[in-house]
């Protein structure tokens, strides 16, 4: 009896791979391109190795920083040594926030015994005075809440509060849900007279990392500082801020905006050979918050585009269209890499689609496609993808850096993943390669790949 | 320009969940049920609270451990805190293999030079003698490959090291295609004079934590002990035996088997409110191999049945069959609960179908149907699985505590969650709750519970 498990598990699963089989006949000329791909990619794991290479030898790399100007050299000479066509930089000026030396914070019970807090600084923030600032805290849950406190937060440390709705099963929805109160939480808190914003931490994982994020000023309203505190922390505050005594929180931190830098835009393509003036572009930014190894934000989709135009080198296969690997600069804090791509005039030239992969090194689950005309051309070969579980297209996709493309009526699409874990990972020092598990990695990667050559072959 | 990329990226998402509300329309009345329980599984967090207190507070429970009479009691008492119908245990004898209070092993290069190697004992193998073995080692990738190689095989530790297909998008098929040299390697080894067997760990992680497992003996053939090597160390030994000079290992663990031990299937039910006598059995395997903590195998497949009648009692939903969560004792090294489970008579009672979980934590990604006639009559429903992505019906299915029940041609099914990250954790160290996402194993746990609600209702 002791192996009948074995052979009884073992028999299941080969009618699943049977029926796997059965149910993705029917699209060809892909089906058979599609399982060269997948298996060059799960078996060759160059993906992995080019993002663990990214993320041990450049690490995190906010732009303006030395880091991301090795990121800059690293992705060239990566595209360079694959042997892709047309490998340059395109330069552009990108902003230099830097987060200075040390960032700290206590909280005050109302006993006035003092507990560490983790916070960071947001993005774009100025410093706190020398010494730092030590004010009473008010929570609030919304700047609708904000505003009808009014006269009560003058002084204070505004405690922005509200968490991402972990009831929503897209964790980016439950993020553009919370993330007004990082984005303009200094602003709303400056209006009504605070003298510091503190924000609960963007993300889904109970842990005590805080995790940084862009925030913005407005030119008519004065700047007060801005951080994010851990989910622990958070949780702690409101703990201590639900007796209704008073609570006092220290932080200082010595964040602050330098000039500008000059950075670049890397890229580099496959050729069509029958209309190379007609370019797919895919792409992930290459950029990441100062933080972790920017690991899944975004060096994923990097490594990605990278490995896609690999992958059919590596195969043979020759693209009627161009399909060019962007890495976009400044994603994180300006955008000013995906404006610029976008702005610099290519004549001769037509865009295609643009795909992005910004949502992490997850499973992939499928594409969003941004454009109803193209959405209804491209849902056929869905199929292809679903020996991988990654068939589900969906009308509705873009992403950040490839936005600015969007005046230029191209219609643009990205690589969904799965997104449960993402925010875990997001904008904090969790974003390493070990959040990145390299087969799912790797079929992002060849959904990638197998995507844009659909289009570089169909056109749209 | 600072707050452009959020809206932008909002802007993208929001147009995304449209798309996704728009595609799930139709398949009424399941719909807003399935939305509504997903809701609650999500923001409750139940199921990953209940795992955190089964790794934390009980850990490893191998068959007839004390700490799978633990679990037992564990079971009982959380499906009883519930409330649900029926709960009691069924007894059935198990096997009682204990590891023993140490194992180890070095390996001597051709030098003479000592290096530690990371191993374990499979699970069943008898010990080492006292003191340990000492041989040269012979590397075959096959029993084909060891019996041409025949006498030279004597008196050597047979090291079986052909790797799991990374290539292989299917993680089980590539398991089920290595895991012949766990079973059945020492049989082999003992047939051509081997003095005992070291397989290469049946995992796709690159580390150095060895994966225990099921291996059986032949009544024919001499017992010869069996264990795993690391990946690491596997690489390591090929490595030393590529000089062609003899490599010698040497390795020592007191495993044995005890009498047998009383032990017991835990379940609780909602009792139908129409067809009671009509029974859907959900289900994982309550003992684990006594290694990390059985949170992927198969903590999540219990916790996520007990949390599945959770849901369905929580939201006032009353099925009209009767939907019972079966916690089965013994899968990993002997099935005897599943067999006694189908060899149970119940008097009155029809079995309308078996839906086992035993494939990890993992984003679900839809359900294996071992019946054609089930399978088109539960496919219509597969589009309200779509919002979570878990809508992927396949015909083919099963798991090996319900197996037993194919005699009695019950229809057979098992939730099918992304697979890429499950070997790394199997039957190791690895396998702790530091490998479940909470989301993920809330969202397998409310696909089980909308599945078996369906079938509830509308019968097969």
């Amino acid at each position: 009896m002791r192996s009948r498990p074995f052979l009884l598990i073992l028999l299941s699963h080969i009618i699943l791979s049977t029926a796997l089989v059965a149910q993705t006949q029917g699209s060809e000329p892909y089906d058979s391109l599609a399982r060269q791909i997948v298996k060059e990619a799960l078996g060759s794991n160059k993906a992995y190795e080019m993002l663990s290479d990214l993320c041990t030898n450049v690490g995190h790399r906010l732009s303006g920083s030395p880091a991301a100007a090795k990121a800059v050299q690293w992705a060239e000479k990566k595209m360079q040594e694959l042997g892709f066509d047309n490998v340059h930089l395109e330069p552009v000026m990108v902003p230099h926030w830097v987060r200075g030396p040390f960032e700290r914070a206590y909280v005050f019970d109302p006993s006035g015994k003092r507990e560490n807090l983790a916070i960071t600084a947001l993005g774009g923030t100025i410093g706190t005075p020398k010494g730092g600032i030590t004010a009473e805290v008010l929570e609030v849950k919304s700047f609708e809440e904000l505003h009808k406190l009014g006269e009560k937060a003058k002084g204070k440390i505004v405690f922005f509060s509200r968490p991402m709705d972990r009831t929503l099963v897209n964790t980016f929805e439950a993020y553009g849900r919370a993330v007004d109160q990082r984005g303009a939480g200094a602003v709303e808190a400056a209006k009504v007279g605070g003298v510091a914003a503190l924000v609960r931490s963007m993300t889904t994982r109970r842990d005590n990392v805080p995790h940084t994020g862009a925030m913005h000023y407005d030119d008519s309203v004065e700047k007060v500082p801005a951080a994010a505190v851990s989910i622990i922390g958070a949780e702690r505050l409101s703990a201590l801020l639900a007796s209704g005594k008073p609570v006092r929180v220290h932080m200082e931190f010595s964040a602050q905006t330098l000039p500008d830098v000059e950075s670049a835009n890397v890229m580099g393509e496959l050729r069509g050979t029958e209309k190379p003036e007609e370019v797919i572009v895919i792409g992930g930014h290459l950029d990441s918050w100062d933080k972790g190894q920017g690991a899944n934000d975004d060096g994923a989709g990097c490594v990605q585009s990278i490995e896609a135009l690999r992958l059919l080198k590596t195969l043979g296969l020759k693209p009627k269209r161009t399909i060019r690997a962007v890495m976009f600069m400044n994603e994180e804090n300006g955008l000013r890499g995906g404006i610029a791509y976008a702005e610099k005039k290519r004549p001769g030239e037509k865009a295609v689609a643009a795909i992005e992969s910004d949502m992490g090194s997850f499973q992939p689950v499928g594409f969003g496609i941004g454009d109803s005309a193209a959405y209804e051309k491209l849902l056929p070969w869905a199929p292809v993808f679903r020996f991988f579980n990654a068939d589900h297209f969906q009308l509705g996709g873009g992403g950040a850096d490839i936005s600015p493309l969007a005046q230029q009526r191209v219609p643009l699409m990205d690589l969904i993943p799965e997104v449960q874990r993402y925010f875990d990972y997001h904008h904090s020092d969790n974003d390493t390669i070990e959040g990145v598990n390299e087969r799912e990695l790797a079929l992002g990667a060849a959904a990638l790949a197998i995507f844009s050559y659909i289009i570089a072959q169909e056109g749209l």
